[in-house]
């Protein structure tokens, strides 16, 4: 028999009654403020075209890799999930696809999965059943249905999500017409974008060579010398601020940065382009790009945002066949007090710049991170990431950062999502675990209560706008000779 | 004044009234199932024999690392515990160790030990006040009494014990006629063996030597050359697969794994078999050996579990008086991202392929292996192990791999253990703290109760015999020539 | 409107209520316990001059960087909170400097510097109200009166907060001079000291050259030759013993440690004198030093402490204005199980010797230093340090060490801390924080109460005095010729 759905609303608020009716409290200030969301994957042309969006299995299941990695690991092939490889969409049944998914829902118990989707499906959608093999059809045909409707396009669903900034994420090699599109539209809904250099800067991306050639045409500047590349990066980063961007994203292996000269640069640089590349150069390339960057932001403003420590494709076959950003990344050792030192012994105390630093080694927390942020006026901590965007991850990130570093080297959450639908329900997690966490502060009187109150509105709202600069929308500097 | 013995019905329970409520409502549907104890060390020869247990001191205290290393930490000889040098077992009274032990206890607060030991004491052998100098002569002569009885030979507390299978843990260059009399016995128990080769797969360990002497006699094989060294390999684990293994065990120092040629593979043991054993290449045959179990559990379908990362014999004096086992083995950092690569880059796809991954470094837990788990589908988590088979190590377990993994992608309990009497004390606490952790996802709203009834049972029977495949023996293949 | 000042008696209990009453029951028997301090930062001349303290900027703001590091990781300038530089203390106004610090108090909720202050603030000055920019001048007032009369003298103050013991810290080549003033005054406060050889011991420390100029004047031996250097150091330890120490001090990059020969370790002495210094080589004499030092206290009794793992001066324009010990100490990943060998394989079993180990890698935890202390007779683990001096870092301590080490491996509460006016608070917080550890133990019946109690008190007073040896003063051995 199908299970009611009932998603209740203590949900993630610790049992104890003292501690819950706290969270409660506390929640209730935060519950309804509006969404900013700084950093994110969603597609900028949902919001320029407003098309409606596709069926309930292309939009909420092929599309995501904390979906169909679980079931992959249970040994369902990805094409029976209809996951697109490098041949393109499998020709496999939508419905049945949706079937599969639904008959293994329980794979997902426990995990952030089981909230957003069933956020998704009882707040967006309605449903009042659990999603079970028994009910997988009935929301196929009513998830299809809801879609088809204007209430369901990007737009109204954005201003109803109540989003109050969005954040986008290009290359310098990609265009930014669906952002000028968006603008030159009259809608009012806010969707920027953010600076992410990493497939002209990694030598070692398999999109290097054709990035580059992009860079060249989109910027019309010679990116094939050194200062001619940099200019290129200038000139972007202010047509990304005309666009409204506020940071820059960069994802790199490790967090290394370097502190070469110009010259020394400038030989690496043209050493790599003549095909030299090894791991070594390709990593100290990496490294001096973060603190090229951080010069740059000396004179733009825009924020940096430094995602170290995924071993990308780490499943060779399935790269093969699939390409890359199919669940196999995997998370590595990541090490900042040693790799950070070059780029903060240069730029670590200017009041100009702000990094804001993110990892997915949670050992970091307490040893590294919160002891850098606690110190360095440069430093922020981003908040918990990806495989630890998670109530557990969460609280785990700010039981151990928070002694430290305080909670005000945070910034607030990041979504971090190509998953438009779960945008609230990922902001109401974060929003309910902070709650959790401040309330057992304030029942064990390491916080007094108005403390509290003031500080959950500041990790929801105020902190992310501060901290991503959106209340000082950046000048373009137009990009010097 | 002695100290009644009061083991709570509900010990491990978390204390908030409406937690501990719905774990107890879990821990009811669980409590009763029959044991699965698919990986453990005791001794075949007590079912095969049936013969009375010693006395309490060379049962539960000479035995178990667990209490003399402890013990150890605080000064007291291990002579004086009646713990076996090389020149044998010491010639101290029983009695007195066991009132050393007794002394003690106060040291074993808050620890798994205390937990095992107090249901021992009240469950198995009816004590209705606590271990301490004064109860220690009482506790010393009852234990002998029951000893002597029937109710307390092997068969009937296997049987008391509720135990559905049962495996040992055997070399390739053993024997397996324990094993084959407790069949011909006509007894009814199942204890099944594991293949664990690594007397014949490191030649950094001191057994290496003899190991491979009986190998070659046991195996009928030439050892020395590498096609026989693997065909002794495949030989053995068809007899063990007759013997009921589902499984084989690799104890490395490391996880790493290699790909080599036949041929490169065949130089290496040459080399290494000429005497010419550096550290490297070693390491470098034990990686090897990996994947070539792995590729003979293609064929007859052995469940691989990896044990790496423990620093064996630290203490180099003791070693030297006491040799291996003796409470002196450390954990070590260890990674698994890269050093799986070449294993999981070969066959981490292959659905015939089934590894169960074990770790004594916890910050791989939520950073390496729930992120490994949770993609590939040859690969699976075994529960907390060794120094973290405790109530606060089997949480962390859960609340830092499950929001990745799923709790599907883990393989209920391991005992573990050689300390027989223990095992429903050691699985008592596994159920306890399932449920205590389903209880809070209940309790907060991220799982339903209905959810969490059926997963209590799945992580404390299905899982384990699905996952050590216990309900699809497996058919002995016959080597091939 | 300015907020009362309620610092609740039971802060940092669980809510839960059946915890909270356990908890309210162990910390009654610990509460008025006196204090032991066996490990700090406080100045000597404080107790033998007895002179009063300055105003509230220079005692609980400028020297303690728990909190200007906070206000610099948020962009506020040292000097306008009153931190000396290289040349000398800032001519900013200390009422200024306190207040700014006071508008900021915001940046402290939920870190443990809230916790000391408002301890300090309320039960020390006896405030009613919450420090913030409103209150700001009445707390600037009422504590430079109040610091100004004899109740507030340092010695008054050691009598009220009943310290049983305080231990200070000097290097071998510093005086102890007010130490012996102390004795000679007729005072009974018991300050002793603590010997850390750091500054003539690490190659690297910028102290290095003046202090062996020093150690040569003040211990009369010829520094310069090993054989004298060693005499030195026996003949110092022997002073300090003489003063009361029962411990050495050794704050090392790494835990290394190393069992080189007499004739290598001379060697290596008398290379790195003649300036051949490269980090391997001092490194190499840091870790041998290790092993000297273990050997020195076989004969004198000495129990080491080793803090290995801090990353010292890591923002260097920050060190080269404002010098050491500014806040930007972060710490390393740490490795002890390889590192502790070569001393362990030495000495580990020796009972004469007994080493204290820290660390600011709460990693190591459960994987190496919980299995060492639970098997050396030689090792125990000091408490959580620094950054995890704190309430969470305490549980997580006591969480993850106490299943493997125990709680008699550990050694009860150290402050280490220079902030003479919170040390109250700092032991309330420990004695706070074991009592709900042990107190969840006893609601989830893992403990009975009567072993809580017992425990409780051990932790909070008997262990550091046998740990330490404060209960069986030590002979000062007159260093051989």
């Amino acid at each position: 028999m199908a299970q009611p759905l009932i998603f209740h609303d203590d949900r993630l608020f610790p049992a104890d009654p003292t501690t819950r009716g706290i969270a409660r409290e506390l929640y209730a200030l935060v519950e309804k403020l509006p969404i900013i969301s700084p950093h994110g994957h969603t597609d900028p042309s949902w919001f320029s075209t407003n098309a409606p969006f596709e069926d309930a299995c292309d939009l909420l299941l092929a599309p995501d890799h904390y979906l169909y990695r679980m079931l992959y690991s249970q040994g369902i092939a990805l094409k029976d999930l209809r996951v697109p490889s490098k041949e393109g969409v499998p020709n496999t049944d939508p419905r049945k696809a949706w079937k599969l998914f639904a008959s293994n829902f329980h794979l997902f118990r426990a995990t952030p999965s089981w909230l957003w989707l069933n956020y998704v499906f009882s707040k967006v959608f309605g449903f009042q059943v659990r999603l079970s093999a028994e009910t997988a059809d009935k929301y196929f045909d009513e998830i299809n249905a809801q879609l088809a409707t204007d209430a369901f396009r990007p737009r109204a669903l954005f201003d109803r999500f109540n989003i109050e900034l969005l954040a986008t994420t290009e290359g310098p090699h990609e265009s930014l017409n669906h952002h000028h599109a968006i603008r030159d539209s009259g809608w009012k809904g806010r969707v920027v974008t953010a600076y992410r250099p990493d497939a002209v800067v990694d030598f070692e991306d398999e999109r290097f060579g054709d990035a580059m050639q992009r860079f060249a045409e989109v910027s019309g500047h010679d990116v094939y010398s050194w200062a001619g590349y940099l200019e290129a990066h200038r000139s972007r980063r202010a047509d990304f601020i005309a666009a409204g961007a506020t940071s820059t994203d960069h994802g790199h292996p490790t967090a290394a940065t370097a502190d070469l000269s110009a010259a020394e640069s400038e030989a690496l640089f043209q050493s790599l382009l003549k095909g030299d590349v090894t791991p070594e150069k390709a990593e100290l390339f990496r490294a001096q790009m973060l603190t090229e960057m951080a010069k740059m932001s000396l004179d733009d403003g825009l924020v940096m945002q430094i995602h170290p420590g995924s071993t990308r494709n780490h499943n060779r076959q399935l790269f093969e066949a699939y390409g890359r950003d199919k669940g196999a990344d995997i998370p590595a050792k990541t090490e900042y007090v040693q790799a950070l030192r070059p780029l903060l012994g240069k730029l670590g105390n200017d009041p100009r710049l702000s990094i804001i630093l993110f990892t997915l080694d949670e050992t970091t927390y307490s040893r590294e991170l919160a002891p850098l942020a606690g110190h360095y006026p440069t430093l922020k901590l981003g908040p918990s990431w990806w495989f630890h965007d998670s109530p557990e991850g969460m609280m785990r990130f700010r039981e151990q950062v928070t002694e430290t570093a305080g909670l005000y080297n945070t910034v607030g959450f990041n979504d971090d999502t190509r998953a438009f639908l779960s945008i609230p329900a990922r902001h109401d997690v974060a929003r309910r675990v902070d709650s959790a966490f401040l309330a057992r502060m304030v029942a064990e009187h390491r916080m007094d209560l108005n403390e509290a109150a003031e500080t959950v509105v500041d990790l929801a709202y105020n902190l992310p706008k501060q901290a991503y600069k959106l209340d000082q929308p950046l000048t373009a500097t137009p990009a010097a000779a």
